[in-house]
């Protein structure tokens, strides 16, 4: 699979609403795994083999099992069933894996210096059809009512579900058995002051093989991703920061980058029946493989590394802002449609929840506590009426 | 109309998990009108006039206006509409909606006079396609933290969204342009008590005429609905209580309906991901047509009248009973399940929000708050877990 450098140019999709999602869910609460309608192509002489050595390994994908300990990869076992012909420690999958998991680290201990008291809780699992991951949740800490940091690595044969849901918005994929490898970072961090924001982030790296039915079919690879934030109130220092960690990621790659996946972040947190955005946005994008393979996993390993520097000076400004009740019922109701966008429309839970997998993983980014009331209306010109007016009409806020 | 009477027997659907899921949105939160696949089928001389005259009025489904006094009756403006063809006060469109309006008042009445405290706020809306609903909703009471009770009688053209939803699940379904005709009350009642349980119920009855490519096909009715008990702990004579009102009211019309409703009721709220059902159940019931009219209209008359006797005697035990901390955090997780159920699983709510329709009135069903723990089990044999239980193995209460 070293050959996965092979580049092959391609439209990209022009939107992420109107494609299929496939999760590798047993892990992912918030990734989104989706099948290209048009994606990098390559050939591998070994596809047949792999596939073979694959398919032996096809089980449901709906049990995962708790494991003692970390492996220092999940691709070792990869190796041993496929006969270790694509993951040396130079592939992208490999590489990948090693980049999530350092991001993985270093969130998880800049979220516990920032909260001083909570500890990050691991639960290690395995997925008998090929892989496994590591859940970290830190519940009740001083600045974070919980804060969940997640990474899978995950392979085998598609199952069924996931041919058919395909089949109905890709309609020239083939329903054949098709191998494949997923691997991604996710996490949704919520404090508890009303006044510090809640952020998102998830990056993910994914490859087909060929349909079984179709041996001499391209293979695909695809890049996914975003980093988002979503404050209850509008301080406008905040936001700037935020978005302009984002650009800055992105302008070291491309300068389309960062404008292309602002609009795409806004319109992917797009809760429909509200006429609302999830939140302030920042940058989202999927299967993404109409650029060089190599600069694409650079570019996400710069994602995940601005996530701290973007995100931690916020929080250290706004963690012990004293607040009011109404302050919190404002930022309550807020999480009622950060629900509502995450069990309604969120692909990778959406998905999740109806194909199995692990459940506790999938719904740790839901808030701890969240609020509903009939026909709330903030005073017009309030700042929960900004807010709001911000998630109806997104902003260019650099 | 008032030919609606004549009966011709035909296969009820078996499960209501597999079958499509058509709301008339605007205002039912908890309605689930299903497009039948074994109706009554009946012709009807004025159809064609009737559709004609319907078909004139079918705009979007999707907007509805906010009207100052409710009317009489909302048959008043279909009568005008339709020429009057189909909806003297002995039809069973026009009893439908006196039995529904009724049950409101008698409910809120109810509510009120056990609350001590609260009062309902009332909001009446047309629906430019056809048809309106009244919406009421008690907010912070003494004892009931969030009570919503609305009706809705609504008719007109079927969206294109509910012809194609209808066709893939119903394939026998023509995609034509279908008159249909909806009513129906639902209702949730979420107290502030850890010990007093939510009650949700919901009646409806439904008309649909020949799709507009083919005049001759069968016209159908049906009618649906139940009522369920959702406590955060169990009061073995609570649920028991609740159960045998369910089955007094069954037992009246048929002694095959409680246990056919009560499963149906333990299948339906069922929240696959969790392998739990939402609550303790009761009765539910859906696109019932094989009985005489007159009789299913009765016995929906019985159910809606049992809802005071079954419920509030409950209410009157528990709603002062002393509770601690836990005994909160407990019921806000279970809360957390309904918010799950509602927004991921049941189908008149997923329905209305992707088609639109008066928001506020589909997530009135939501309550007020809830909560969401990473990786949360109870305490073997704890009186938590004990509910859990019987959420994971529905039980023969009587």
């Amino acid at each position: 699979m070293s050959s996965t450098t092979i580049f092959s140019p391609s439209s990209p999709s022009s939107s992420p609403l109107t494609r299929f999602s496939f999760s590798h869910k047993p892990s992912l609460p918030l990734d989104h795994i989706h099948f290209p309608s048009h994606s990098s192509n390559f050939n591998n002489n070994n596809s047949l083999l792999l596939r073979k050595n694959l398919r032996t390994m096809a089980v449901s994908i709906e049990k995962e099992t708790p494991i003692a300990e970390r492996p220092d990869s999940f691709l070792t076992a990869y190796d041993k069933a496929t006969g270790g012909i694509s993951s040396g420690s130079s592939s992208v999958r490999a590489r990948f894996e090693k980049m999530i998991r350092d991001a993985q680290d270093s969130v998880c201990d800049a979220i516990e210096k920032a909260d001083g008291a909570g500890n990050f809780k691991e639960d290690v699992w395995s997925r008998p059809g090929g892989g496994g991951g590591i859940s970290r949740v830190l519940q009740d800490g001083a600045v974070w009512e919980k804060a969940g940091v997640n990474v899978s690595v995950v392979y085998g044969i598609m199952p069924p579900d996931a041919y058919r849901a395909a089949k109905a918005s890709a309609a020239h994929q083939k329903p054949g058995e098709i191998p494949f490898f997923a691997a991604g970072i996710s996490s949704v961090l919520h404090p508890k002051n009303p006044f510090a924001p809640t952020l998102h982030f998830n990056y993910r790296y994914f490859e087909t093989d060929a349909p079984k039915d179709a041996p001499g079919a391209p293979r695909q690879w695809w890049f996914g991703g975003g980093t988002d934030l979503t404050p209850s109130y509008i301080f406008e220092e905040d936001v700037k920061h935020f978005h302009s960690e984002q650009k800055k990621a992105c302008d070291k790659f491309d300068p389309s980058f960062y404008p292309r996946f602002k609009k795409w972040c806004d319109d992917y947190f797009y809760i429909k029946h509200r006429n609302e955005r999830r939140g302030l946005g920042g940058i989202f994008f999927d299967d993404l493989n109409d650029y060089d393979q190599e600069m694409l996993l650079s570019f996400a390993t710069e994602c995940a590394n601005s996530v701290i520097p973007a995100y931690i000076p916020i929080i250290e400004r706004r963690k012990d802002t004293p607040f009011t009740e109404q302050h919190k019922a404002w930022q309550q109701l807020r999480r009622g449609r950060y629900v509502e966008f995450n069990l309604v429309y969120d692909r990778g839970t959406t998905f999740g929840l109806k194909t199995g997998g692990r459940i506790e993983s999938i719904l740790v980014s839901l808030p701890l506590t969240a609020r509903w009331e009939y026909d709330h209306k903030p005073e017009e010109g309030s700042e929960e009426w900004k807010l709001l007016d911000a998630c109806i009409n997104p902003r260019e806020w650099i």
